[in-house]
């Protein structure tokens, strides 16, 4: 089958939600147009900002520095890459988005040990009663890390790189659990409500996971493609599953139940004002809470 | 295994959702309990009403009629049935629900001949460009015909026998598509908005399908097994399909979901105000248009 752009090369892969074909070299190019307008329609990158983009040694975060890098190479970006302290697979993890840093010639990088950052790792954890569900403490320190990173290296803007399979298993579990305050956050741009609050753009949010693993194949990016050891079993991968079931039988929900939260549930929702942030007893980043949710773990390692 | 309940008797089910075992007795017992307490949290009957109840064959309808007589003997019931002119299928409702009608010793009954009543069947209407995709127009007409009969016989509710399954089979689809205002309407009851529209009531809207059958065959009731000859690969079937396929992972994500629209999502959404229905044209039915679909329908069926 011949691709259905240039209609020249042999077509190499098809996508399951749209009748197109294409060669390697018109992918790519159909994938980093999609990411252009992703950002441009929401405006996740304006001239002179400062981004900082999370890279984990995996493939999507490693498709967003690389397709960043391509569509904005005057941006001032910093690299950033949290040392989880994952026996053996945080290594491998440093290894490879250390390979992707200078591969990328990235001038600004921060590879920071989580340990040293709050005084544990994710490993030290594993030991704690977290044990079994480690991947909801695991996502508070990640976020907080990588937020209290950005902010210290004066960025304007934190770019990570969800997809639109990971983006469509979190929403579908919120709307049937009825999370609403959390739905409504879940956005390709989430703004800044505190000024240590760093706003997130999610670059790659229209991207299938199928894309982005094409993409990282297509352009050999350095990227581990084991799962983390401790998210074995983990809520999201089953949730992750099972949209890939409902995808059979549906080619496109994903793209549409995106485009309805974005577009057609999220303005009709009215919430409750959010408590304006306070900043953390301890840390003095901002929380709800007293003490961020951070600092409680802390606590928790350390017993 | 003995009975949950009794710890007497044999179970002879298993709930799939909750670690309940039960005999049949208990299970029928359960049953009536659950629509009891369904029908008192959302206030769908009260003393003196005169309720229409749709009877189609089926086992949910006839299991409706059945719990309701059962559980409010004193209420003024009208049993309707319509005869949508399918070519065999309709015959073997009519029979069905005639047997029930009389086997629940109903006073008041409605055998309505859709073709009688409208001017078209449905089995005209699978003459026309309808052909390939009936259940749409098909669920206008009853709608339609249900909600016509129960106002002029005087009835304040219109009870139908929609159950967990079906419900989020239609609210996912309709939260996946961003249909916003049609998924606040989806509620155990939705009141009138015009005087000749009667309130609608879902005395079943928390029954699995696994419970209606359960109970029907151990009640013994008369009931077509057989789908409509028209519904094969319809959108409804297959979905819910994939409920239960997604229901294998999370055994109790339709409770929870439903659960969450009622009672979390709907209350946060503002919708704009809805034009107010205006009174059909050629029949005087309610109607949001200048004609009611039902009598643009009949143009079609008539051409």
């Amino acid at each position: 089958m011949l691709c259905s752009s240039c209609k020249n090369a042999q077509a190499s892969l098809r996508l399951p939600y749209a009748p197109l074909s294409f060669c390697p070299a018109c992918f790519k190019a159909f994938v980093e147009r999609k990411v252009q307008r992703t950002v441009s329609k929401h405006g996740m990158v304006k001239g002179g900002d400062k981004i900082a983009i999370a890279v984990s040694g995996g493939k999507d975060s490693a498709v967003l520095l690389h397709i960043l890098n391509k569509l904005y190479p005057s941006a001032e970006a910093v690299g950033i890459h949290l040392n989880l302290g994952i026996p053996k697979y945080s290594d491998e993890c440093v290894k490879l988005a250390s390979e992707l840093f200078k591969l990328e010639g990235l001038s600004q990088v921060a590879i920071v040990d989580v340990k040293r950052c709050l005084g544990f790792s994710i490993g030290d954890l594993a030991q704690t009663r977290f044990r079994s569900k480690l991947c909801s403490p695991c996502g508070a320190v990640k976020r907080y890390a990588l937020n209290r990173i950005a902010y210290e290296h004066g960025c304007v803007k934190l770019a990570t790189g969800h997809n639109l399979d990971d983006t469509v298993a979190t929403l579908w579990d919120l709307y049937v659990r009825g999370e609403v305050e959390q739905a409504v956050k879940l956005q390709p741009l989430t703004p800044s409500s505190h000024p240590k609050l760093v706003a997130r753009i999610r670059p790659l949010i229209e991207l299938t996971e199928f894309e982005v693993r094409m993409y990282a194949l297509y352009e050999q990016l350095p990227i581990l493609e084991a799962e983390c050891p401790y998210a074995k079993n983990s809520k999201l991968l089953k949730r992750k599953s099972l949209i890939s079931i409902v995808e059979k039988e549906y080619p496109d929900f994903k793209h549409t139940f995106l485009k309805s939260h974005v577009k057609r549930i999220t303005p009709r929702l009215t919430l409750p004002e959010a408590k304006a942030l306070s900043e953390c007893e301890q840390c003095g980043m901002p929380t709800s809470s007293r003490v961020c949710s951070v600092c409680r773990l802390k606590a928790y390692a350390k017993t």
